[in-house]
């Protein structure tokens, strides 16, 4: 049985506590944060929350918080010579306070407070430890709760978390953009739902690049050159020109 | 029953002689094409394969070439009077030669020979006729295959297939990004899939406003300088600065 604290109060703190809350082979201890407001929220799931300085050791104490915190409240942390770790894709390792065993815990997932129902299961856990019992540890505690755990360096979890903005946030402003298009012109954005599932379903399943198509593939200057001119948002235009140059430079090299 | 003849070969015909060859509500009386061999493609599901020089009237003749070869086709049709109409999202209506009763009939997705089984129904049908009893026609006729007909004119569906590009295109490249940044860290790149699956999903059901997430948004400075110096191909540096640009300017102007 692996006994587990957290601290933070956040998105990953809250899933995270609700997947280990769901299961019988870890024991959510403490849950710690500066918030008594937010801390409420974990009443049910954790065995106490506290603040920060009340805090008592556990197998692993997991700190989810924001990238610029986790320094700081590793430090805060009142005791030592036990296993913490973070949950940031970002983060290095060293990053924590000298004075634990460390380790990382990152969840490659965006979560966010509208989602009530993250299935953890589906969740690739990436794991990094100092020491190679710490591993073992992280690795069990992580199949816990998903079906998908790997241990990858600080250097491979920053290159994987940058591919992620890249997958996630950068796709989805383009969503964004398509939508506004759609708005100011009185079209339906639900118009391109079949299209953004098979573009989603083609990329996984036949890989990205043997599913790109488009203007830009083409190097179809035409067509590039009159749907610049539909742009009026500079931002837009922006993107527009960055990724059209960005595909054909990929796919002229391929020629 | 509405008589359909098809000219060209490619993977918008194909797909589209597939989906009427299935039902018997049309009848797809002639394809037309330059090249015998694929033409023959096409042999067990229209009544017949020509030459263009011996296409014959039909209710609706459907000319589904790439945008550049539409106009001299519409030409090449050797009768007149008859209903002819493109497939083509970025393309005017009034491109297709006077001498025909124009239309558009655009179906929105993206097409590859890869994609043994599209499912025509779910795929928006965005009709467009310079004649009330035209348009009636195409309606039937789209409705025939699919359960989303909108009839748009020819500016919005300009607008329309272009955030088609930021919604297929670019997405699907900025997951080609991400794959590179994980082959060349060996990082498996299916570590993504959960993430990319969410991102779509949440972008369906929440509006991709609503699940806005990342460095960009946040306009956090540090998380952005940093990765941009892991970036080491300078086509994804101009595509990140540009999209977090776009991003910050996006969520600055709401706050």
């Amino acid at each position: 049985m692996i006994e587990v604290n957290i601290v933070g109060t956040g998105n990953v703190a809250w899933h995270l506590a609700k997947a280990l809350g769901s299961q019988n082979q870890a024991i959510l201890m403490q849950v710690a944060g500066r918030s008594i407001e937010k801390l409420e929220n974990f009443n049910n799931i954790a065995r106490e929350t506290v603040s920060i300085d009340h805090l008592k050791p556990a197998d692993v104490t997991i700190i989810a918080v924001s990238d610029d915190a986790i320094e700081s409240f590793s430090e805060q942390i009142p005791f030592d010579n036990s296993l913490v770790v973070h949950t940031s894709g970002f983060t290095a390792m060293s990053t924590l306070s000298r004075k634990h065993n460390k380790g990382v815990f990152y969840p490659l997932q965006s979560f966010s407070k509208e989602d009530t129902s993250i299935d953890f299961t589906e969740i690739p856990i990436l794991i990094e430890a100092e020491d190679p019992k710490d591993e073992k540890t992280l690795k069990t505690l992580a199949a816990i709760i998903s079906n998908n755990v790997q241990v990858i360096n600080s250097k491979q979890r920053r290159q994987l978390h940058l591919a992620a903005v890249f997958a996630n946030n950068f796709t989805n402003h383009c969503y964004t953009i398509a939508q506004e298009l759609c708005d100011v012109h009185g079209v339906p954005f639900d118009t391109l739902y079949p299209l953004i599932q098979k573009t989603t379903e083609k990329a996984l399943q036949q890989g990205p690049k043997n599913s790109q198509t488009g203007p830009a593939k083409r190097d179809d200057k035409q067509v590039i050159d009159q749907q610049i001119k539909l742009l009026t948002d500079p931002d837009h235009t922006a993107v527009y020109k960055n990724i059209t140059k960005a595909i054909t430079h990929f796919y002229g090299k391929e020629l």
